[in-house]
Order: structure tokens, then C-alpha cells, then sequence
């Protein structure tokens, strides 16, 4: 059977603007890979509901699973739950247990939760919610659609408790080799290796190192033996053949 | 005049399985705040000719810009150019002008040309070149997309070509504001300014030091006068006024 497929969607103007360098695509891609969930596309949009709303959309229907990070905070700019609310055309209202973790959060109890902090606690109707041990605000499961916060430390702890509880694939095998030559010079032997071989996927990725350039090799896949074999022959590749 | 607007596709199967984080988003998103060009979306996809071509299409519609990154090299795996192509309905063939940059770089020039080599001088019809001062082989621009390498330097030297040729707007300005309090405590207050504010966005992101919830707010806008004075309401929230 093959792996569940998967989508990100990384929603908040400070990304688009360079203000700030996303780092949970990253996080995603590498904690995807190690439960065998393929992740196929990641997206950035900027904090309008109608973009977002119509992003989540296109991929919920695409893929397995959609996971989004960013703009469920207290703020003005904090508008991603309107967003799902509208995409999935149900209610947001705040809900009592969101409510509870909130209150749990917080030193001062129920006398902090000012109307701003209790947006946080607004949950899309017929959400499962998605906890948060950092700062308490929760994130939610709504249907294939997985909410979390954009703050990198809340994103991590939120996905980890989520990955616990979803079903994975077969986990992607990766093996590397560095290859001190040009990519120019192993790319038709690269291209063989990677006929021969239709169940691995081969990547070449160029690098210049004190300016002489080389290539490191990845291949990956779920078949271990078919791993092994392809990057054998790719090792073969260090040294040049004699001409 | 509002500024043109832009959009980036990064291709590559290394951001998606995790073996590389993407730096160039990054890269684009400060230089093009820079020379007024408003980023609006960004997508990552994977090496499929399909996928690479159906976004390409999607964003060029959408945006006055698309600026790519990834998948020009000579490898198996290179597939942008005839992704670029497909998408836009016209022939891909190998140009003198490419080949010479190509031969230009190699420093044993025409004899090192494999056929390997040569699908980098390759250039979808109409298209015209991007300099790569670092490492020769060329990116293009074919209508409103400009296809760049996905090797940092490289990508960072096309685009420092590339934008010096683009019609600018507005550069935006931006104001820091690093507040020692939660976003609760201030979410009310920045909603009320944002709303006096229209033509700027006031964006507000919580961060954790040492445990203390703290929120870093970025005023960001074309017009310095409404830059100014809507960053100084939003010190005024450094200090909690008395209850």
C-alpha cells in the first residue's frame, strides 16, 4: 500500500515579507519522513481569509492530510480558525474545553482571560483539539485538516503528540554520497543507475566546495534492498573510470 | 500605483523529504521588499514535470512575477525546463548563446560539452538569459517567470542580475517594536491601532524568553509618515498602563 500523502500550509505575512525565516516546513518534511507520510507540496500564503481558505481547500481535497502552521494567536492578524471555519463552511464558537486549556495555562487562572485571549479558545465545529504543553492555546484535527501554531517550540510539541496518534507508512530510507566530481561528469551514469532503479528516487544536489565543484547523491525510498543496491552503484561513482 | 506583485515556486524533492532546508524564499522575500515587489504566495514541489508545470501555469496567471528556484542542472532530475516549456506550449532547444556561457565556464571549454552538460544550454523558445557569473550555466526569463538555480550562491547571483533589470515599486518600510509582554495583554489595543491604521499591517509575533511570554510587533508599510506614527502608538504598549 502506499504511504499517505500530505500537504503544508504555512500561513503569516512575516514569512512573505522576510521578516522571519520558516523553519516547520523543515521540521515537518524531516518528522513526515520518519513516519512515512509523504509530503508532496507545501505552500506560504499571507493572513487573509479568502487566500487561505481557498489554499486549505485545494489541498484537503488533494491530499491525505493537510498541516498548517501560524495565526491562531489572541491577535488582530490571528485570523487562520476564521479561515478553516469558512473553508469547511461550519461554526467557530469557543469551546469549553479549549476554554479549560487556556485557563490551565495561565498563572492567573480564569481572571486573565480577557476577550482577546478567549479567541484562542474558538474551535471550527466539529474539530478534535490538539494540545499544546508550551503555552496551553490549543491547536485542532478538523477532519484531514491539522491546526498548530506557527511559534517554532508550539509547532513541535503540537506535532509531535499529533504524529502519536496517526497512522504512518512504510518510513523513507535515505543514503547520501559525496561525490568529489562534477555533476556534469556523473549525470549519464547517474541516469542509468536511476532507470535501473524506478522504485528509488535519485537526487544529485551540486555544491562548490573551496570552489571545486562536487555532487552529493541521495537516494531514497521504502525498499530497503533496492536502497542498498542503487547507492552501491551510485559509490562507484567516486572514482572516475579509466578513460 | 500599487507595487507589482510576485509569487516563488522552489522545486526540488530534497525541501519536501526533508534533507534540505530552503534558503532561498528567505533570500527573495528581504530582496524584494527591498526594490517594492510584493510577495504574495510561495510554493514548494516536487521534480515532477506535471506538478512543476500545472503551478508554473497557476501562478503566472495570478502574479505579475514568478521567480523559480531549482531543477536546471544536468541531471536525471533536472526537469524544470521541460516542465517550463510544457507549460508555456513552446519548444525547448539548446541556444548558441547558452552554450557559449556554458563553454565560457568550463575551464577545459567546448571539450568538456557532454550531452549531460548540454541540456543545461537548452531554453524554452521566446525565453531570454540570466547571467550566472558563479558557475555558468544560465537561467531565463520567459514572459513573467525567471527561472533560477537552486544552489544558494548561484540563485543569489542570478537574482542580483535579474532585479537590477526589474520595474520596482515602493520599497516597504518596516518598524520593530519588542514589547515584555503577552499578546493576551496587548491584542486589544494593537487590534485598535491596526484599525486606525488601514494602509499599514501591523503584525505581531509572541516569542519566549526564559519562560516569560514576551510579542515582537512589526509595523510594515510604503508610506513612512503612517509607519511612524503607528509604531509610536504601538511603543506606547511597552509599559502596562496603570488599572
Amino acid at each position: 500500500m502506499p504511504n499517505p500523502t500530505a500537504a503544508m500550509l504555512v500561513i503569516g505575512d512575516e514569512i512573505l515579507s522576510g521578516r522571519t525565516q520558516d523553519s516547520n516546513l523543515h521540521l515537518l518534511s524531516k518528522r513526515l519522513s520518519e513516519v512515512g507520510i509523504d509530503l508532496r507540496e507545501a505552500r506560504v500564503v499571507p493572513d487573509t481569509e479568502a487566500g487561505i481558505s481557498e489554499a486549505v481547500n485545494q489541498l484537503r481535497s488533494r491530499y491525505d492530510h493537510v498541516f498548517t502552521s501560524g495565526g491562531i494567536g489572541p491577535t488582530h492578524d490571528d485570523i487562520t480558525s476564521d479561515a478553516i471555519a469558512r473553508a469547511f463552511g461550519v461554526a467557530l464558537d469557543v469551546r469549553e474545553d479549549a476554554l479549560q486549556a487556556l485557563i490551565a495555562a495561565y498563572p492567573g487562572g480564569r481572571k486573565h482571560l480577557n476577550p482577546e485571549r478567549r479567541r484562542m479558545a474558538r474551535v471550527p465545529d466539529g474539530a478534535e483539539l490538539i494540545a499544546n504543553p508550551v503555552s496551553g492555546a490549543p491547536g485542532y484535527t478538523i477532519e484531514n485538516v491539522h491546526v498548530m501554531a506557527g511559534v517554532p517550540a508550539v509547532f513541535e510539541a503540537m506535532l509531535g503528540g499529533l504524529l502519536a496518534g496517526l497512522d504512518g507508512g512504510q518510513p523513507v530510507l535515505a543514503k547520501s554520497v559525496r561525490i568529489e566530481r562534477p555533476e556534469g561528469e556523473i549525470a549519464k551514469d547517474l541516469g542509468k543507475i536511476a532507470r535501473a532503479f524506478p522504485q528509488v528516487s535519485i537526487g544529485s544536489y551540486p555544491y562548490y566546495g573551496d570552489g571545486i565543484p562536487g555532487s552529493n547523491v541521495v537516494v531514497r525510498g521504502t525498499d530497503q534492498a533496492s536502497v542498498r543496491q542503487a547507492s552501491a552503484r551510485v559509490r562507484r561513482l567516486v572514482v572516475p573510470r579509466e578513460q
